[in-house]
């Protein structure tokens, strides 16, 4: 009677691949001056990119293991799942404005909307997993408690974390940056550590 | 003899996931004057959003249950699959028409042009369903009339509803986008309540 | 010793699904003048996306039954695959040319490079048959050989009738693109005919 | 307790498949003069275009194969595979930069940037490798060494190959794009003869 997680991880996977891939759309291209001293001039672009990629990379893999504890879904999950795509397939634009406005006019906003999404994120996520988790609501069988607090205490400091990010961006656009960047790197170890079945 | 539902599926698939991604690149950047400004009036590029969007999440999970109950396709069939494609890899540029138009010069035009293409989408999607089920054509074995119904009971209203957003694009563009979203709130229970196998 | 066909059959169908989905980007918006006139001048751009979107889909059935009927691969049919590909991912450019040159000056070449491309693309696709389906050489096992007969009688037209198309584009480029839709129509209920097996 | 590597191959095909697909993007339009004229000077896309996607699918077969000899992942290897992706994810961008600018001004920054590209990929695609056959440490049982020994001895000519197409960009650019695509041709064939598994 309830659904189940496939389908469900389908969508959610094409939306993550796809988002990531589209990010290298922001590279936009001079038309006049020396190409090589614009090129050296983009490394904002180059660092929004590998930021938002990596951020990606690790949403997915945490969001396939905490899928892979799920047991069934329900229709509130869904709508809260579909939110979360939403704030993911909407990453390059706000990547786009760090890369074109940083170290430029306009560098606040920029970085202001592009932490603001990742607040919102996190947000979302942390009401997606602890809605499946409280309870055990949507948890199958036979999963160990363990494994659930192990999850919660990497989901805790999503929303501070980029909460602070969103502080920064006010006195320090890159500081910023560099700060989302950090927090991706800090949650790639644990992203890996969860990720341990998947064998066919 | 009859073609299978699995190679639709995987194509349907694909395409929903796009179309719902490529929705990002409806966001333009303006190259003058203050960012932040800029962003706050970028209102009706986040409603055409988050409308499209839901609406693609909500199309694509309906796909997916009704195709769950057929048992085969046939070649009139995948040929009305493929008008419904069409419709919705075409919805990012309808999108775009209301992002930057609505509240300005052309935001009849736009909406207009934003709802024909989700009451072309519903007519389809019903012609898609009709044919489907009329006389149980394509339905499996061993589904119920009753889940049949249900269906039905899901997809009759859909045309008469979007045909209202379109004359009331006439006087409002700006309702019209509102009520496109409530619709796709209205349908978004009713979807997942739909979804309730798929479990491996 | 010899390569599988799922590997390939992944990477095809993503590339399909992806180059059908970007279709929508040929279509411009103009920044100045009546947005509704402007819409609706905008026929050929909705002429051409019909075109392509349909013709990719029928291409992609097609490619999914004939690899259903081969066992296994060679380097020989990857390398022509990739070919094959690359045509199929090059159409939302000639497409997007067929769209805003249509009824103008650059008519001609665009519609030439049109029809250049699907010519390009039909002796790629015969090419891939002949050499999968002579002397059997990647067919699988069982299957009769008046199934690779009815694929070939479907494939022989082909390039005559893209290469008639590219005749016509000197003379009349709107009839060029009619005429490369009715081919979409032709091809339309023979590719769903092939398309008989599928299931889980 | 290890991360299998479905999850990793699943992600990876996605980005590969939409990496190429976008590279038809880099086609710009000429708003003036002669359409025949443009699209036949045009050919310096063709040529990237052509040069980077059979690139990506070789890069594509090679990833399939080697995964295929895996029986696991570790956090490292998840790190250093991100890292590649994120590499061929880029590469519409340079491919584009060689599009616009070769034979013009700026086409050595152009193919510069191009060429480095590619030695970043060889380096971690290397390092990729390394890491994951190094003492067998990510290798399935059963796998021979003489097939490791195979796999290495194609990655080996990666790096320099690449590096003396980033040199030959300083004196000729247009020799380095040809360079590019020539590798591509020599790793086709070996590519092909790696991919013998993949049967359902």
């Amino acid at each position: 009677m309830e659904p189940g997680t496939v389908r469900m991880e389908t969508f959610s996977d094409g939306i993550f691949a796809i988002a990531a891939t589209l990010l290298v759309l922001e590279f936009g291209i001079a038309h006049n001056g020396d190409l090589g001293r614009h090129l050296l001039h983009l490394w904002p672009s180059y660092l929004a990119y590998v930021t938002s990629f990596v951020t990606i990379g690790i949403i997915w893999m945490n969001h396939h293991h905490t899928v892979s504890l799920m047991g069934r879904t329900d229709r509130t999950f869904l709508f809260i799942n579909n939110l979360l795509l939403m704030t993911v397939a909407f990453l390059p634009f706000p990547t786009k404005l760090v890369a074109q406005y940083l170290q430029g006019d306009g560098e606040q906003a920029a970085t202001l909307t592009y932490a603001a999404t990742f607040v919102l994120m996190s947000v979302i996520y942390n009401a997606w997993w602890r809605y499946a988790s409280g309870g055990r609501r949507l948890i199958a069988e036979g999963v160990p408690d363990s494994a659930l607090r192990a999850v919660s205490r990497a989901f805790d400091p999503g929303v501070p974390m980029y909460g602070i990010v969103f502080v920064v961006a006010f006195f320090s656009p890159l500081a910023a940056v560099f700060l989302t960047f950090a927090i991706a790197a800090f949650y790639l170890p644990s992203a890996a550590l969860f990720d341990r079945s998947g064998q066919p």
